[in-house]
């Protein structure tokens, strides 16, 4: 009955992200063992200047190894 | 910058978390092309009681498909 | 004091959201004995493609028994 | 397919937890119309010294009116 | 490493919010001796309707002490 | 009525975490303007093992700059 709540920064292609979650399930199915439609995946964007690290706003691509 | 909180119920074997960690943090690498260091993954785990479906409290294994 | 984070598929009336939050105050009400002005409930709600189950996007409707 | 996170202090006995449990999945089921069992109640109890109001411990008992 | 999730009602100039994210980073460094680098902060902002209290919706400025 | 979720390492000296708690709250009421006893501050406390980044279990002191 895993759940996954995902925070990521705002901007990225509506194909990564559904790969992400296909990636994610997958992963929590061949480790835990999980049936597939006992994991939910819920995903919570970020806008700029809500996610914040050392008290600036992170950008997606301005900081490409880290977001 | 990704984050992953993972709610899952208690009594997993470490090396099964620990497995889960790896393949969830890979998998974000892969699909996002985030650097693993930039890779955060939080676990919280459930004891009995604390994590209810249908107003019934969900105890690992005894509803397998699920848990 | 308690706290109730309430997540949801988006496209619900806004007259149903207000029901909900107010029968899940009574019930902590009732149920805690806390005050009512201690008591908060706080709704997010999910756009298509950032709730998933079983790696698909869940969409309001259309798996009714589920949303 | 709503999930309520429940964030409450430490020190409820279980059967007011269950009782509160299966109030707010009956309140869910009423308002939304969701089928009980895609219905999750996540509890989360906080011990002394983890719930500040302003910035200082609350601890139940102590302050009827809002615990 | 610490995260801090900071839920406020929907409203604030974004001069407020940056303002406020320093502070939160610097109480953070200061106390816990973290790295500014290490420390992330991430804003959600509830529209109307979304955070309520006693059962109603609370709107910024209407409850001047309380927002 | 701001509410602040902290997620921070276990480990760390309670007069530590209630400083921090207290200059929290401080930099909320003095950026946003809330009354303390509208600012709540929630701690949530990670043993090992279950905070990781880059697929890997942090510990408090193993890696200074960062926890």
């Amino acid at each position: 009955m895993p759940i996954l709540e995902v925070h990521l920064l705002s901007g990225r292609p509506d194909e990564v992200k559904s790969e992400l979650v296909r990636e994610l399930t997958d992963a929590v199915h061949r480790t835990l063992g999980s049936a597939p439609e006992a994991i939910q995946v819920l995903l919570t964007e970020y806008q700029d200047g809500s996610w914040n690290v050392a008290g600036e706003p992170l950008t997606l691509g301005k900081a490409a190894a880290r977001d």
